[in-house]
């Protein structure tokens, strides 16, 4: 190892400059992209992966953007197969004023490279294409089987993503699949994701009167859609911040004793954390912990509300319809599809018969968790202690991320999330930046996995 | 009297035309109006009150667009003296693609004649003048003492109107205030509006985190605004119906028994309401009938909010902010400024510290209400019966005019409301109009109670 790690610190000026290039194409996935770009980043990809000496590489076309691909399975059957999942594609770059330098021209500041797609994924992938490249150049060969998929729609939603894997089983076979796409607990803390949220996400609408109608006139006797879906919303939870859907939490898996004292040791600094969002008290579900709260327990929280007159001073109406999104983060072993049905059954069951209610369900994920004391992720836990020095830390993550239950439900193979990435890099913002010092500890990592791997 | 109502009749066609020629003029009193406009309508009214024998009629220029004033003082000292209100402003023509004829030329289809302003208030505001005219052609004078003051910012608010009125005490001093500017309760059924409902307007401001946050990595500990806002709303009224906030029925005058007898009276038909208005289902303040809560009873309305993600689909956001618009109806003898103060303390003490609120008080209007046993009014009820030959009914109004309160502030005038419009001639809307039969009646009407007045 001591020479791929002699590798990888001679030639990381080169691997910066690569993936300066690779943050210089702007392949914006969503309707304010090119689609040229789109296609210009894969085949930069595919030209790399070609250069470093994998094989197989290719380009899988799809409903929508393309799939990149590349394997080296030479490694023997006695030893595993890993899939490696990222993404080339980035989010949009609004609002652009707010930018300190243009978006797709990289520049370097305090040792952070700050572009678009730095941290989230860019960066990341380049991690393992690096590490890669190190084990082939200095050793000729990998020391276990990988295969790449790089996709092209993570910012969108991955539209066109299971169909892909459904679509070519045989080919993405493995034992564990690796994703580098998360973000450390924070600065220095190497850190393993073993458990995502999921999500049901709804609209409530409600009808009142057939028209707008002056509240002089009017007001008394009428059910006023936005006061009914005040109520509505009012009661979806309870004063201990318990969520009061029936049979809301019939599914979930309680945190174990040990998770607890596990979840407690991480460094929250609660002061530090109102501070940094300016608010003056946390509240949330009694009996747990802000880091329960917010990655082990299931919440629910309106994402947007209108109805009625929302211009300056007073326009005095009742309105005829009101609406509000609302989406609800589920943990195991909670059923987005049964949620949806609980949602429904619920609202409609408290909503008075004044007004007229509708619930759309509009999109729907499933939580994950990975035991921590598999042997992948205990080889990912020792990697990370040799390349940071510093005992990893196990976290869940209060986010969705719906791919990991793609390779569990179609190829049968757990997910290891190893994150590079810092909470404050401003992923999805302007000014996304990744911090070198990570780049280069993040390819060490993926070296000392491989050979974690391989020696299982 | 036989000569007048004669007069009346011959002369209808030409009141008609002339009716036609002032609502030809656009006299929009808002920002999508023509301040020339609004000058050539007042000097219509000058020149037309001039011809019909009005004394000083002239134009007092305001801060905003000029009133016109006219009188005719010679009727003695032991007659009353009436102050006749009235509004020569227009509300804005939009939507005009669901206009059937172009607003400002005046159409009649089926003896009603539709253009903007047509009810509300030029058609009624004319019922007065050619009394006025009926009278000063036949007798050569009136038999009481009128002062006549028709204002050209109605419309917005009359934000001008107290100033002219402290400034004018001794040109307005009257015995009694009559507006022609109400609906009659329904066809064929004249109506006396003896009590106008108050109002307080606020503005509640929640803000949590400092920026929209990502509701998967911190939902579960903050305090959503969204949320906040609706349990904030949700409390402010009970599973009774009953405004929640801490001494807001303090004030209230209770509809006394006799009251309620007669507003039962009133054909008020339940089924025909909701069908109108397409709901299933009326609630209210328990205890009351629909037509108390829709007029003699305080109401609290949402009249809008806003906050987080409107658009399609999902965006999954804790808001940094939401806001909503909630109004309060008030009744006697409720003071919106001491009401703005319970609101707002109700609202800052159910508000939990996780977020912060702030309201705003928006606007205020006093509620009134007139003893149905006064001269005045009992003359309105003769005279209404005298022309339409049916018993007058007295109604509650629901809305607010708070010019009423302003004349018995200024002037210690109580108002007498008798209007000739119907409730369906959709003031404010497309399509507004005037039945010619209570244009006919109303001239009528005024002429009998200029003649029951000076009789009293």
């Amino acid at each position: 190892m001591d020479k791929i790690i002699g590798y990888i610190e001679e030639n990381f000026d080169r691997f910066v400059n690569e993936l300066s290039d690779f943050l210089r194409i702007p392949s914006i996935s969503n309707d304010s992209g090119d689609k040229n770009e789109i296609y210009r980043c894969a085949n930069w990809l595919v030209e790399h992966l070609d250069r470093i000496g994998m094989q197989n590489v290719c380009v899988f076309e799809t409903n929508g953007h393309p799939i990149v691909y590349a394997d080296w399975l030479n490694a023997g059957r006695d030893k595993p197969t890993i899939l490696i999942y990222g993404h080339y594609d980035v989010q949009p770059v609004d609002p652009i004023e707010l930018w300190e330098n243009h978006p797709f021209e990289p520049v370097i500041k305090n040792n952070k490279i700050f572009a678009r797609g730095a941290t989230d994924d860019k960066g990341q992938v380049m991690t393992h294409i690096k590490s890669i490249e190190s084990y082939l150049k200095v050793k000729n060969k990998l020391d276990l089987n990988i295969k790449l998929l790089i996709e092209g729609e993570e910012e969108i939603g991955s539209p066109n993503f299971e169909v892909f894997i459904k679509d070519n089983k045989k080919l993405l076979e493995c034992d564990y699949v690796v994703i580098s796409d998360t973000a450390m607990y924070k600065e220095d803390l190497p850190s393993i994701c073993y458990a995502l949220r999921g999500l049901a996400y709804f609209q409530i609408n409600v009808t009142g009167p057939n028209r707008d109608l002056h509240s002089g006139s009017y007001g008394g006797c009428l059910g006023n859609p936005i006061n009914v879906l005040a109520e509505i919303i009012g009661k979806l939870k309870d004063e201990n911040g318990r969520i009061t859907i029936d049979g809301f939490y019939d599914d979930v898996i309680e945190i174990s004793q040990e998770e607890r004292q596990e979840l407690a040791k991480l460094p929250f600094n609660k002061n530090e954390f109102m501070k940094e969002l300016n608010v003056n008290e946390l509240n949330g579900e009694i009996g747990y912990s802000p880091v329960e709260q917010l990655t082990a327990r299931p919440t629910l929280d309106c994402n947007g509300i209108w109805g009625g007159y929302q211009g300056k001073g007073a326009k005095t109406i009742i309105p005829s319809k009101a609406s509000a999104k609302v989406s609800v983060r589920l943990v195991s072993n909670q059923n987005p599809d049964k949620i949806a049905e609980l949602f429904t059954n619920y609202v409609k069951k408290i909503c008075p018969n004044t007004v007229n209610v509708d619930i759309e369900y509009l999109h729907g994920g499933y939580p994950s968790i990975t035991p921590i004391n598999t042997k992948a992720i205990r080889a990912a836990a020792k990697a990370l202690k040799r390349a940071y020095n510093v005992e990893p830390v196990f976290v869940r993550e209060g986010g969705s991320i719906p791919i990991v239950n793609l390779f569990k439900k179609h190829l049968n193979a757990d997910s290891v999330l190893i994150g590079f990435g810092l909470p404050n890099e401003n992923a999805h913002s302007p000014n996304e930046n990744f911090d070198l010092k990570n780049y280069l500890n993040g390819i060490k990592s993926c070296s000392f996995y491989y050979n974690e791997l391989a020696s299982l």
